[in-house]
């Protein structure tokens, strides 16, 4: 076997075998496989495809190429959460807490923000004294003990998908439905849960910008989880606009807990309702939708879910004041509103251009090792379908550094589009594509 | 302008502007482009093609990447013979004294076989004391004195398409039409000649299977040399049996110097009195196909052209012995027939086993750097058409170390192909295509 015929087999339109796949991801983890075949064997892949079987066993193999995590030590049965990213998208600080609440054991890591997109990691670590770096053991306690644990990913994992991804980076590689899917599920697979309820973001604002290609991610992502024995399932939801108000670290988690004690905005409720009932019904806490969706209301209104979410800060070494305005989390010094320039009714917010706009204020990461401002970001004041009068504040900028403020608001004023009559609201869950 | 992007633009099927290709030819050169982008732009160019113009601007760009040979000081119109390697392939032997006994100017740059193809280099090195390195004014001189030179390329041409091709080799980016046309339009293009004519060679022994390949091929070659302001013409030959009977460098060089006597095998013949005519054409030495082969005809008949090839030997410090056996030219010590398994008439000869064969003799090199035995290969003593008897020799081997004798001779058996009927003969030369 060698590294060249692989890549004229897959040029060539045919599909490779389990050993084949196998012997790429060595390469790519041991480096035999250079950068240059890495490279044109993506291409290759980018325009020929992969079949459901190689998808699975590309993810398979790079989740084998590093350490899995290994949750057997955990009681019952394990759910993870993952989104494909978006803009204003702190469902995890909700759902985590409330599919927890319910007896879900929820083993879950994390990672940083990069781009328009925010991390759950850079959220939770706006909290004062949170710390996101377990080691294994504690991991493990805390989740048999809260049945709930976030944490930053440590160890050696999916090194093969870190070496990929970075060559697919600076190669026009990464658009490539079965590319994105296994190194997706690369990830989650290392991550040892039994079960994967996947939240996959189309929109503007998403990395699949229309439905049909994301329900296609979709698919491949829950084939690959079924074939490598996981319970799957993918909730497809709407990410045109941010979800909720606020965008940024500090200001999510603000949100989250609000949503959490019943005061959250409606799509962000709705949503997170559904990701943990899904969660409830993989962890086999209920056997039907609407009695999972049952419970998770349940968590919500009886503060079990808030409470959930303080314990496992608390946990993690976390302090904030739950009484307190904005429960003492770091606040910008400057707030400045942008105003709508015409009245009328909102007829889209591109979260693609609020993500960036709350990345310029300095909530986000251009590059990896940016250091991030935990409190700035960007809070909307109105969302699609709301009436606004000309001169009418239509979201407000929080920053520190003056000199961000010109970029932030230049792509808040393209970001939001005012028609003279009300639009259709389009759903914000799309689909749900369950495995089998 | 990044190489992200540009890769991306291809892959997407965009058309690359002069300025972007320059872009990346420089960065190929100058490695500012690293080896992964160079091969996923490659992979994109497979699947998405160039047209033209992209075409014409790539081969011109790395033509530029080096030096170009200034063939200002030749006397006349230049013109420059190439074939895209063929087994058995010694036109140029026959060919280029021809067309300079007509009085055109042959400054050649060759290079050294690899693979199943020989080199004209390494035939004209089989040659005691020849010199094929010369330095540029002694090339110069030569060229004005005798209208004829044949040296191995010097000097830093096209550094661009050295690397490329190193990459393409490893990454299943060969077989792409305007890449392949590029990179053998920029050597000839650097190589500074006024008129290029390529035989293009179809078949089993080609590196082009099927004509119509070799047909968009040749296009895209005249196209590009038309296009840098050359007078082109690409002749289409087969290339599914051997050229002629001989393989191997010094039984080439016996069987070119036979064909100018006269004495030569039919198709060579043909072939090279067609290039010959193509180039008299090129060099403005005639001005119809007619009249240049007629030309061609009486360079042959009357010895001026194998007087010519005497000179240019003599010239380059080759010493032979124009009466005396296989003219003085090293001989193999082993002499082996491969006989038929059965009677009836030569259906086909894999040209590609027979160099293959040839390569094993010791005749090739299997990769760069290999030491080639100038004296061995093989001899064929039956072509298409012809019949043989149950157990009458089909070729010799000529070899020197017995234990390369049965890999060469299990492949001869397979190349050559009975049948009990007489084969209707396909015609030597397919097709030719002119600039304009």
């Amino acid at each position: 076997m060698n590294y060249s015929d692989l890549i004229m087999k897959k040029r060539d339109g045919l599909s490779l075998s389990q050993a084949e796949i196998e012997f790429i991801v060595r390469g790519i983890s041991d480096k035999t496989m250079p950068d240059y075949q890495v490279a044109a064997w993506a291409m290759a892949v980018y325009f020929q495809g992969m079949d459901e079987e190689e998808t699975t066993q590309l993810a398979l193999a790079m989740a084998r190429s590093g350490d899995i995590v290994d949750l057997s030590q955990v009681k019952g049965i394990t759910v993870d959460k993952h989104s494909t990213g978006g803009v204003g998208d702190k469902t995890t600080l909700v759902a985590v807490p409330i599919a927890a609440a319910a007896g879900v054991p929820v083993a879950k890591m994390s990672g940083r923000g990069l781009g328009h997109t925010g991390g759950t990691i850079d959220k939770f670590e706006s909290i004062p004294g949170f710390q996101a770096e377990r080691d294994y053991d504690a991991f493990i306690r805390q989740v048999n003990h809260l049945r709930a644990a976030v944490v930053s990913q440590t160890g050696n994992l999916v090194p093969a998908d870190k070496r990929l991804y970075a060559i697919r980076d600076l190669t026009a590689t990464v658009e490539s439905i079965p590319l994105i899917a296994s190194s997706i599920m690369s990830k989650k697979l290392a991550s040892g849960a039994d079960g994967i309820v996947l939240d996959v973001k189309v929109g503007r604002g998403a990395f699949m910008k229309d439905i049909a290609a994301s329900r296609r991610l979709a698919e491949a992502m829950v084939s690959i989880g079924h074939g490598a024995g996981k319970r799957m399932v993918a909730v497809l939801s709407a990410m045109d606009q941010p979800l909720g108000f606020m965008v940024g670290n500090a200001l999510e988690v603000i949100e989250a807990m609000d949503t959490l004690q019943g005061q959250g905005p409606e799509d962000l409720t709705e949503l997170s309702l559904r990701l943990a009932a899904e969660m409830i019904l993989l962890g086999q806490k209920a056997f039907k939708l609407t009695e999972a969706l049952e419970i998770s209301r349940e968590m919500l209104a009886s503060g079990k879910a808030a409470h959930k979410l303080n314990q496992l800060i608390a946990w993690q070494g976390g302090s904030w004041n739950e009484a307190g305005p904005a429960y003492g989390l770091p606040q910008a010094e400057i707030k400045a509103a942008v105003n709508a320039q015409q009245g009328g009714f909102v007829r889209s917010i591109d979260a693609f251009a609020v993500g960036r706009a709350a990345m310029h204020l300095g909530a986000g990461r251009e590059q990896l090792g940016d250091i991030i401002d935990h409190a700035v970001g960007i809070q909307l004041l109105k969302k699609c379908g709301d009436e606004v009068k000309p001169g009418e504040p239509l979201a407000i900028m929080h920053y520190n550094l003056p000199q961000r403020k010109t970029a932030a608001q230049q792509l808040l004023n393209q970001a939001f589009v005012i028609a003279s009559t009300k639009p259709a609201l389009q759903p914000l869950i799309i689909d749900v594509i369950r495995a089998e």
